[in-house]
């Protein structure tokens, strides 16, 4: 009669190389596309219209990009996160081959590094994420790292290992969609005038909405992902806990933010890989969040002249409207306003 | 580095005869539908059933007609009240070709009408908006007018122009859809033995059961629709306003009374006409919704023997059943409890 | 002018051998089990993922057993429970073939027991209910019983009459779906090593994770199942009424409780029959729900090698982990934390 229970994995239960397949592969339906559209408003045209998406190209509008990204995280939960206290940042983020509804997704990931902490209670975990659909395509392939409970804190420490990861993702390992062909790109349709060439290097936009965030919002979301971290989700045990309150996913925030971009960046089309990022501040219902975005580089894509990228800085706030560009202060810490700080490079049209 | 955030229109950007093409076409899909019915319990045969909807004719379950309302008003948001102080009006409304999970709704509007208020500050912007589908065909053609803000006071006031509409639609100008054929219809699949010839003009129809609306539900419903009207989302901005709380998008309103209205209306399986409308008080998180109807006419539609048409007064309340029917005092305003007061145009197998 | 509103049988509306044939037919699409994955976070790998369940023989993913379940029940709502004061129990539940979106159901009842209570002011109404798809096929079969007001207490008592219910379902009324064959069936996606053989009987797994209920999301749940019983909805009348809150629909923990069962039960990808249930106590919005189950039973299934059942009871509670697996008090009382105790029988893979 053994513990049928998983309890998710420890510090000393990852070993560098370790390959995990994760469970639970999911079916991506216009019914989760619907979901996202109610829970965080997105508007990019592509993503929103058949029509729009048959006239560059693709079969039809894919999926989200964020929503592929959340399923494809969710999946590595049980496993990796668990028994995270934090999660701590991510790299090297690269979309693959477009989601499309009907596409069923799963994800492998390896364990790529490996730290403890000096408190000899926790250590750093680096995991190398990779998500395919039914045909074996890549549609995200990351790493993110977080601070993970030891069993036992007597447990030795391990060789520590930290991954050599790129401060951004280079303009080689940027794809865009097979077939796309932006010449018949519709910008009145996609609701702004603004292509690549508009934006500068050190332009930052304001992007003026606030969104509150409700706990059923972020519960529906969190469970859409199936993404089963017990922070989200028990109040009962919050209120033994440190804030009294559930955590809102990371995740969620990422999608708010990236929803509230439209207004300044509705061009930009596709999210073509998060460089990195950091969750500076928890955020909890109630909290309004307000975004900027500041453009990091303009990126000539290889052999495209109808696409261009921008890395862009994006930045979320709460119950601070974005206009002041709040970030960090003199000793480097961030804004008690600020709640994400996340280096994405994205797709526009020329 | 030109400012790359839409603010919306002001009242002195519009010219009578403009044309907006609006942003955003949308796909509308199964997941609509399944959002549609969680946030509203609707239960109106036809749109429920594949099954029911080939027995009548149509190719599958049709979109409820109000879910393509919000889907082409929220494209309108953006450009023609983003900055509106009052939704004040709906007129001439007429439903076209019923839309289908797949279709892709796109709107056009066009200001037919500004009116200068005499504070010099706002002004009444009249907009016949016109949604269609993938093929061009009319889904829903109505006028609606709100008050704007100007962005000067200064600025000079425009001719007046109100456009004339008419008090309903004639049945003239109503629609059903191409193959209908009543003779299918099953009223105890239906829920409900009463049909056309089984109202009166002048009875009155008390829908019985209260909705309670959450926070929650109400801002999924508004993204849903991809409306973007700030008051409907932004606590911390609230905090600072008139009434210190979210304002729940009129519309969600709409479609709660006329979900409430099945019982007592179950076979009004189509809205044909939406002939005038007034939010006649605001609504917050934490009202009850009740609902009732007044028969105003019993409309022959031409060339059918299966079907036929009511004019119905659809009025919702808050924290109030309906049971007594109130509407408006001996001054003539809404009593305080009255929050919808909607002129429909139903359609009714005979 | 008769009255248009349906107000719901009372006791005395109710024959023994009538028959009612509910309304509302209602087409399930992969937007319903968008909507359920996220009011629920289920993970059960078969109902997850197209690819998995072609992979053990079926055409698609099913949707989840129990939110068909809750479309076939909810249908009864308006006939059968709309004057309930309580939903006493369910018996001999059996789930048919599987449903896979674009069915269309419908429920027939029959009403198969009546037995007034001594004081003469309610009585207790069996029915058993039957869902069927668009092709007259059997999705699922059972009985539930309810104690009913009746509309005129001096209104005679009938005969009473109890049906004869068995205590779980038999091995030989269990059915899987055709062309069903587990050899295909992968443990490592669906997330435990744990097959059928690794249970035995008597044991008891915590399933460790809570879920808080916010208000949003069981009128979410319960509108998008067309439950329309009005105790869930109207917080105005709950003013007013015993517990001065809206009450969760029972389901809702059902399916809670299934969804929070993964994590100890993730190869039991089929509910196979209902064989009892009871509401224990009422829940409310910002109850935190946990659950554990007990074995109670190992069943060879007829014919089957890859395939074998467990009779388990799922117990939930409310504010209180279940690790102490809390049940009845030495008075036979349910312990007030507990608020579902379901023998239901799931299909596990040999």
């Amino acid at each position: 009669m053994a513990g049928k229970t998983f309890a998710g994995n420890f510090f000393e239960d990852f070993r560098v190389g370790q390959v995990i397949h994760h469970a639970t592969p999911r079916t991506v339906t216009s019914g989760d596309v619907a979901l996202y559209t109610a829970l965080y408003g997105t508007r990019f045209a592509v993503a929103s219209s058949d029509e729009l998406a048959r006239a560059i190209g693709l079969p039809q509008a894919p999926v989200d990009d964020l929503l592929a990204f959340h399923v494809v995280f969710g999946k590595t939960v049980p496993d990796v996160s668990l028994n995270a206290v934090a999660n701590l940042g991510y790299a090297n983020g690269r979309f693959g081959v477009p989601v499309y509804p009907g596409d069923t997704l799963t994800t492998v990931s390896t364990v790529t590094g490996l730290k403890e902490n000096s408190n000899g209670r926790t250590g750093v975990v680096y995991v190398n994420s990779v998500g395919t659909n039914q045909r074996g395509e890549t549609v995200l392939d990351y790493t993110r790292w977080v601070m993970v409970n030891k069993r036992d804190a007597s447990a030795p420490a391990p060789e520590p290992v930290v991954p050599d990861l790129p401060e951004a993702v280079h303009a080689d390992a940027l794809t865009l969609p097979d077939g796309l062909d932006l010449t018949g790109y519709d910008t009145r349709l996609a609701g702004s005038e603004f292509r690549w060439g508009d934006y500068e290097v050190g332009e930052r936009i304001d992007h003026v909405d606030g969104m509150t965030i409700e706990e059923a919002e972020h519960q529906l979301a969190t469970r859409l992902y199936q993404n089963t971290a017990k922070v989200h989700f028990d109040q009962h045990a919050a209120n033994a806990g440190r804030f009294q309150r559930r955590l809102i996913y990371g995740g969620h925030i990422i999608s708010l933010a990236r929803a509230l971009s439209f207004n300044g960046l509705a061009n930009a089309f596709r999210v073509l890989a998060i460089n990195a990022g950091s969750h500076a501040n928890p955020t909890f219902a109630g909290d309004t969040i307000y975004a900027y975005s500041e453009v990091l580089d303009r990126i000539e894509l290889p052999g495209r002249t109808d696409a261009g990228a921008l890395r862009v800085r994006l930045v979320a706030t709460k119950d601070h409207p974005a206009g002041d560009f709040p970030l960090k202060g003199e000793d480097g810490r961030y804004d008690p306003a600020v709640v994400l700080d996340l280096d994405l490079t994205l797709a526009l049209p020329r």
